[in-house]
């Protein structure tokens, strides 16, 4: 797979104007990235302009701090898939976790999963707040409510994806379900190493940099 | 009216385990603060703790980068109303807002004042993304809206309440809606300086401080 497949090209500060959405998806066609993730409010329009392409829209659901009900984070993926998502970025219940309820965030992470209906769900466990052990029952959590993917970061916490973090989410989700590696991911170089640390998938909004970086070291 | 009615004490960092709602509420309590501001997911659990108290259960909705579509932000406003709480503060379409798009704006808040029923909105704009002239258009879409209060900020992004903002957002609802200042109140003189402003409401993390500072300056 080539590395521009890999990449969900990613804008999601809130003062974004509809003029860099619009440079986003334009971004997105010239280098035929996987997906442009984008906040809730802008699916539809993405959706629209992207009609005809093979480019996912991918969008963010209770995001970033995961502290809505899961009533509400089912709605909120129902609501983004009919307004055209392929792809759901759920922020796990992180104080949930924190106190140790990993029932709770389990139930929580199948109610998007079951909103979503054949869509496909990647569970942000945002590693940065989480010790080890709680990484390795979020993703187990993740895996048993029959998500596809795992992600590490929301790119708005403290710190975004690490190499060795990449590494134990894919050791403990085994091979047949995604890790998408979010916030970090400044060069091919980095983008290069999350892939052989196990990432499947890569959440930055430096991939026009990345693929800048394999044209110089292509020769082209 | 007395400083501690004049404060949301808040807690909304998305690691917030139980343990720290419980000592939230307990503070509360003691100090007779207007509202606990928590996330939606412990509006249920602290509703149950405040029943039989004047003090409020206030929660935050789109919250923080206010990014999810208007029908998300209605339901999510229900949901958190049939679980107890009795005012919302809610953010505003900040790209909308950046986009110049205000009709957009009034009526993204709308969709929450008609969800709301009689319970009292505030309305974020987060001044530290916007400009004067936006500050401004938005505060004149939340009253349009009929919106009870406008609030400076969310706490999460890259500025606070600053006194200059909280003047020209009293000077521009008027005397009969509510302007709440969140963020960057640290001490009693903090507050103060945001009452003498035109605040009518202080969203702190530190109602304690607040708290103990008026007993020094009490000399109890």
């Amino acid at each position: 797979m080539e590395i521009n497949q890999y990449i969900d090209h990613t804008l999601l500060k809130p003062e974004s104007r509809q003029d860099q959405i619009d440079k986003l998806i334009r971004e997105a066609k010239t280098y035929n990235f996987a997906s442009v993730c984008i906040n809730p409010t802008w699916v539809s329009y993405a959706a629209k302009a992207l009609e005809g392409t093979d480019i996912k829209v991918c969008t963010v659901i209770g995001f970033p701090l995961g502290a809505t009900t899961s009533a509400v984070k089912a709605f909120e993926t129902k609501d983004a898939i009919s307004h055209g998502a392929d792809e759901v970025d759920m922020v796990i219940n992180i104080g949930q976790a924190k106190s140790g309820h990993f029932a709770f965030v389990e139930e929580d992470i199948r109610a998007v999963v079951e909103a979503s209906g054949d869509k496909l769900v990647k569970v942000i466990i945002e590693t940065c707040l989480l010790t080890d052990e709680e990484k390795v029952k979020a993703c187990q959590a993740a895996v048993a409510a029959g998500a596809d993917f795992v992600k590490t970061s929301t790119g708005f916490s403290i710190a975004g994806a690490k190499l060795e973090d990449v590494r134990l989410m894919r050791q403990t989700v085994g091979p047949d379900v995604g890790v998408k590696a979010a916030g970090g991911t400044r060069s091919l170089e980095d983008a290069q190493a999350f892939i052989e640390a196990g990432a499947t998938r890569i959440g930055t909004s430096a991939g026009v940099t990345i693929m800048e970086g394999k044209q110089t070291n292509s020769g082209y």
